[in-house]
């Protein structure tokens, strides 16, 4: 089994909740008392896991990073799932598939974020592809607070393929797209629908978008054009929430 | 004249687009090319400014940061403006106020990202309190990609008092508020607004939340309720843009 070291208070709590991964065991700094480690413990305990203590420099070195916040794990990998795990749940959960498809997101912060306001605004799955894009390694679940060790996620080989099998299911792709002339308040956010969140820089890739069913833009003003990409992303879910409210309503 | 250092290509570019600081002299580094050089040295020449050599090291310490992307400028103070330049800016536009009110936003990050999409969104001004607040330094103006240098911001001493004020010129309150029964999509955002973001880990304090006219919720799924603050700005801001819209329309 490959493993990894999950590290930060939230990852580790929801780790531990959401049950996806083994979990191994549990690091707890001896030198800085962590924040909320009375819940740990006890999550601990009633999983039967061993707790080791360490040094805050030896679980430093164990996590790669300075920013455990005293509390660490030793998990299995990140469990991803296959594309139709995601199509399939929201069939027998007999909802509208809501799907987010990151083309190009390279920055872990913001697949973090991405991640984690897809989970509140109940996104079925993210969906990245091989190249080109941050992955789910334990700095993304820290920049989750958590979320990714909850959300499923799915990484495809080929985006405009992936899009294409979307479309033969039954999906609406939309792209965000700067230069679009449809706002996203334009369209129809209610049924099954797969959104297209381009990389921080240069957006959807030309052959990526060529897929999409349509394109919107967010509307922003002209002195300042330029919502960071997890925000953009933000607006759109949300955007898609508000619609589906409404239609369950 | 009070000076600090600006640094990072999208701060210094957008200081000199806004014209709002006066810009004593421009740093380029020798030993690191930044990127997009030639647009700073082209605003500098077009406004007479000294382009000074330095190395990336010297650079790091006078920015005190090692963040600088090679590119910094000694400029005035950050121009905060008084509550009333807010209110009576958008009376002469025509147009309904929009303002965001920070009620203990302490992560530089975080500030950044509110300002960036506030800027983007249309909203006249940001509001934030004297004490347990970010304030608008060069590390804010960064992580807001320079949109800090157009926007304009108010520093106030009792934010329960400015509410008040507000209220008195004719602006709804709204607060953000996880354990509102009533969701944002309820409330009509299109006339004078105020919008009240919380802290990140308390949310809006109790006397501040007294004074809302309306305390308002973002649906989120059950099992992850911890939208990051500045993504719950994000999302209301654009709620009240798809509204205004909807009514200029």
């Amino acid at each position: 089994m490959k493993t990894e070291i999950l590290y930060g208070i939230h990852p580790v709590l929801e780790a531990l909740k959401a049950g996806r991964r083994t979990c191994l065991e549990i690091y707890i700094t001896t030198d800085r008392t962590p924040y909320r480690l009375s819940e740990v413990t006890e999550a601990a305990k009633a999983l039967k896991l061993p707790v080791k203590s360490l040094t805050s420099s030896q679980l430093s070195v164990l996590s790669g990073t300075e920013a455990h916040q005293g509390i660490g794990a030793k998990v299995s990998e990140y469990p991803l799932v296959e594309l139709e795990n995601l199509t399939e749940a929201s069939a027998e959960s007999n909802s509208s598939c809501f799907l987010l498809l990151l083309d190009g997101i390279v920055d872990p912060q913001n697949l973090g974020a991405l991640v984690r306001t897809a989970l509140c605004a109940g996104v079925d799955g993210i969906l990245f592809p091989k190249d080109r894009s941050a992955s789910p390694l334990p700095s993304v679940s820290k920049s989750s607070a958590g979320a990714m060790e909850h959300l499923k996620m799915a990484m495809v080989t080929n985006l405009s393929a992936t899009i294409q099998e979307l479309k033969h299911s039954g999906l609406w792709v939309a792209g965000l797209d700067k230069s679009a002339d449809q706002t996203l308040y334009d369209l129809d956010l209610t049924g099954p629908i797969a959104i297209v969140i381009g990389g921080e820089e240069k957006g959807i890739r030309p052959l990526v978008k060529k897929q999409c069913d349509f394109l919107v833009s967010i509307p922003q003003t002209a002195v300042f054009n330029s919502l960071n990409a997890s925000v953009a992303g933000a607006v759109v879910m949300y955007e898609a929430v508000r619609q589906r409210m409404n239609t369950a309503g």
